[in-house]
């Protein structure tokens, strides 16, 4: 008898539907290979819904996705400026409400050079490294606020919060990642300005090391680590790092790596307490969506993530092979969203 | 009769007092010919004075170093690692209490891809922008703190501090800057995630453009701001940004213009009520200190800043237009430090 996975699906807004359709097509196929099956109900979130009805995200919103046994999410964001949005916040009341609510405190981003794919950089050489990044702390809280608002004498503050348990728990998931890749793990930070949260980030990666003595430990200031990814990526194999520098440093690595267009990103509860969501690290793009000109593949790639993590790990290679295959015959190509969703799940079932 | 200028030295660590050396070797090669002269005090601070004396920076040395017109700093830090220095944060307790106690509120930090220099990227174009990066603010401040430290339920917090007063001088030298450019500001920060902070810069930009209608003003987010940095850094002019998304950008910047060795700054206090101070962007580098293998390029350039600041736009001019022609020369040769400081104190004096 075969598996059955329930999915909440969140297209969202812009380009969302189009990519989250080429990946559940090729999530389809490969699972029919795989015996499994996946059940998918489709939210409908994000600016366009807000604009509709006012919500961002309700309790009865979340409470349904939380039962799920896992989330795809395409994209949410509005039309930049678009005036109707003037204090909504999309991305804080829907997509880190998401993370927070569900507890999905590793935001896991891999970064290759696939071949064939041409990187910016002149001579990036073989890349491959993922970024852990904490998902649930540091100055994405959301504890800020301000006093004066508006006058001349405003004062608005913003608050790091960094936790020995929130810290301890993403350190040991990029040590154990370490261990299953080259053994090499990174810690950046900025120690020498942020001293408190520094010296914790510090502290506990060199106590989590004692138990993990096969893997060798380095540490950058963040400052340096954006350097080391356009003069010698290779260095990396597992960074980890806080919520707000792994936001940049991820957003570079998928810059360096060929474009955005190919970086995907699981956010995930690795205590099975709640449904970890997967998601390309891309936006909405708002000026391209219905354009069929979108690239699926950042979205299929999280596909492969959402397998892996469901211990569905041929499935995942397969969907990797395949995009890998697809990606090496692009040169000079210009295919349609789903022209590429449709080539990976041919050669995913084959 | 000539002007006198004091000039508060500081070497420090590493190849700090190397590349001063250099610095000086020019500053005072161009300054005979434009009528000026530099009376220099040197002070010995950084990790050496600290592991000789426990002193970092007493108040005597501040009132002493602010009592002349300009600094020339080198580089501090001693050996990363050495057991000694734990706990001595000589960045906090020197370079940023330096910048804090003399207002150093606009740190200037520019880029350029000089001819002949190659970059990282494959395809960099036209590269020359100029970073105003706050100095006094943002998650510099240091107030933070941590409780149960040392224990599994440690919090540690780090406080971002924006104040209207601080946010809106910087922005108005921003868009003077733009203005005598070509007149392109862009915003970078995280207005999505640090929605107080975010909002206060946003809202001040906003306002101080009115008063600047000739300046065409965009808005990234940090992480978007670190992807054209490689792919199109053509397109800035003049960034604006706070005191840790401008340290993050500015490495990268001086990684994509040909290595940080070329990348100069200057901590500057615009109303004049304390001087500036004048340093290259790079460390202490204390591998390669005392071997003269380090390149003087950045404290040179920062000499160049320097003098622009004091009104001496030509000679500034001479120290730029003697470094961009040393540059051009350098395919292929390796010169010691001071080969290099020579000839360019040599070729502004001619
Ligand atoms: C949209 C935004 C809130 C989000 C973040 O900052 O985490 C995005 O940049 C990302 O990296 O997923
Ligand atoms: C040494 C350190 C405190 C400093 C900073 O973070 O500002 C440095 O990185 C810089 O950019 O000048």
């Amino acid at each position: 008898m075969s598996r059955t996975v329930s999915l909440a699906v969140i297209p969202g807004d812009g380009i969302g539907p189009e990519v989250t359709a080429e990946a559940l097509k090729v999530l389809h196929a490969v699972a029919s290979d795989h015996d499994v099956e996946f059940e998918t109900t489709s939210f409908s979130l994000g600016a366009a819904r807000y604009l509709e009805t006012g919500d961002v995200l309700t309790d009865e919103d979340l409470a349904a996705i939380a039962s799920h046994d896992a989330i795809l999410l395409g994209a949410v964001g509005g039309v930049p400026g678009d005036p109707r949005l003037v204090g909504a916040n999309i991305e804080r009341g829907l997509l880190l409400r998401l993370r927070f609510s569900l507890d999905h405190y590793v935001n896991l981003r891999p970064t290759r050079i696939y071949p064939g794919v041409p990187s910016p950089l002149a001579d990036a050489g073989d890349v491959d490294f993922v970024v852990v990044r904490e998902g649930t702390e540091g100055p994405y809280v959301g504890n800020g606020g301000s006093i004066r608002t508006g006058t001349p004498h405003e004062v608005a503050n913003e608050v790091s919060v960094n936790t020995a348990y929130g810290v301890e728990r993403v350190v040991r998931y990029a040590f154990r990642t370490a261990q299953s890749r080259r053994r090499k793990l990174t810690l950046v930070h900025k120690t020498n300005v942020l001293t408190f949260a520094g010296s914790l980030w510090k502290r506990i990666v060199d106590a989590v090391a004692a138990e993990f003595p096969d893997v060798e430990v380095d540490y950058l200031h963040v400052d340096a680590a954006t350097i080391f990814l356009v003069t010698n990526p290779g260095r990396f194999d597992v960074l980890v790092t806080d919520n707000l520098f792994g936001d940049i440093l991820t957003d570079l690595a998928g810059a360096i790596s060929g474009g955005i267009g190919l970086a995907a990103s699981g956010n995930i509860n690795p205590d099975g307490t709640s449904p970890s969501m997967f998601e390309p690290v891309h936006g909405s793009a708002p000026d391209i969506a219905g354009t069929q000109k979108a690239d699926p593949t950042a979205a299929i790639l999280s596909v492969a993530l959402l397998l892996d993590h469901l211990g569905l790990s041929e499935a995942s290679a397969a969907v990797t092979t395949a995009v890998t295959a697809d990606i090496a015959s692009r040169a000079g190509r210009t295919r349609s969203t789903s022209e590429i969703g449709d080539a990976i799940a041919t050669a995913v079932s084959q």
